[in-house]
């Protein structure tokens, strides 16, 4: 059963959202301010999408990067593109919210912030509370993040670079996990400058493959082309859903943390 | 030096964003129509701040992860009561964006969700684009964060619970680390109804903390009191910045997922 948001809200008195898929969970009245609040004009999703230039959203992201970090410059990339193309609603989110999954959120090093700001404007324009609605944005979702472990990256070239950049195969969405494993190909240090060059270079390259992602299921063309690895397969055949196990759930490369060669640390 | 976001847009011209911190990189003035679009009201940050109850925070986020889960659930807990007590610009803002952070973003089991939106939240109302403005917000995501890593979670009960839920602890922001070490406590499965609730009430859990920490900070109280493991502070002197290697980045448990005991995968 596809319910929509908006019919939800429209039903008026005690809000069942078990009806969104959840079991038999009722939330009284008195917390539904906040569905009520949001039914002005252009807040339901998904937003209105066009066709976008991909390059332009790499560059953006590029100098998005250097004004307020990774997850600010990839969300900024695509926003701002869709603000000219599209203009309101895009015009009244607060973008600079996003500064806040800077080096993996606030430099803690979890979620690269690209993918984390590149997830959030997918959803915005491909996805919707309910369950039905979620799936095209997480299938994108999901197709941008095995991209990102499996390719050799960044591979946009921004039009004024700052320096030249090696490309590095993360194996992982991780923010400290990437930059080591870029650290290691390139022999520069997390904290140099062409380390931030490369992170604005992969900033500009998550918002130039999300745009041509959007692009392409704008067009009723979008299909996951990044399996996961035969490992992954296997280790999510007892440890995720329906295996014997059940003990996780989720789609990373398993290899890239656990499993790895040297488990006891050098001598020091 | 500090620089709001505000002058940097009012200079007008060739915007430096090095200015905001990152060297010479000069932003092309045809790329400016991001930041010039977001000069309407409401949209500079931070956004208005007033003492919330942290328990209808818990509460809401405790149904809002059954409406849109754990990244909606942990937003809409904190944002819902800002619309209430404060109003505009609260009320503009597409929360169901962040349902795109479900299971760790998109189920793919990366950062947990309701840490995702807490951080956001956090940064709406405490952050702002250049690097000073954003200390304050970081480091009560910082907070948040290593208490979600070290405490027995989740602490909240709701009101009116399905099941009784045992408290674990994560070691870990991750969504697929947390969840399993929660499996292992409770004996319940990563996918059962019992694995669902006790995100819900992780997602309440955090809302709450969240609230109790922007309530600490908007009274001038704020300080951390989790500190970082002896552990995390030991690898980091050498491989965070400053350290001989200085090959990665961030304040992530290390031991939660490198040097655990059991390296090789079982026998099947």
């Amino acid at each position: 059963m596809s319910v929509s948001r908006r019919d939800v809200v429209k039903a008026g008195g005690a809000l069942f959202l078990g009806m969104l898929g959840a079991g038999s969970v009722a939330k009284p009245n008195t917390l539904l301010g906040a569905s009520e609040a949001q039914q002005g004009p252009g807040l339901d999703l998904p937003w209105p999408y066009k066709k976008l230039n991909p390059e332009a959203a790499a560059e953006t992201g590029y100098y998005g990067y250097y004004a307020g970090a990774c997850c600010f410059g990839a969300f900024e990339g695509i926003i701002s593109e869709l603000r000219k193309e599209v203009g309101h609603p895009y015009t009244m989110i607060p973008t600079a919210m996003m500064v806040y999954g800077e080096g993996g959120v606030a430099g803690v090093g979890t979620l690269c912030g690209a993918l984390n700001g590149a997830a959030a404007a997918i959803f915005l324009v491909t996805g919707g509370m309910d369950k039905k609605m979620r799936e095209p944005a997480f299938a994108i979702t999901k197709e941008l993040y095995t991209w990102y472990e499996q390719e050799a990256l960044p591979d946009y070239k921004p039009k004024a670079p700052r320096f030249e950049i090696a490309r590095s195969v993360s194996r992982s969405t991780l923010c400290h996990a990437s930059v080591s494993r870029w650290c290691k190909v390139s022999k520069f240090k997390s904290f140099s400058n062409q380390r931030s060059e490369r992170c604005a270079w992969l900033t500009a390259s998550v918002a130039k493959h999300t745009v041509e992602l959007l692009n392409s299921y704008a067009q009723g063309t979008f299909k996951p082309v990044h399996a996961l690895s035969a490992d992954v397969q296997s280790c999510r055949q007892c440890h995720d859903q329906g295996g014997a196990l059940e003990n996780t759930r989720g789609t990373m490369d398993c290899g890239g943390c656990h499993f790895t060669p040297r488990t006891k640390h050098p001598k020091i």
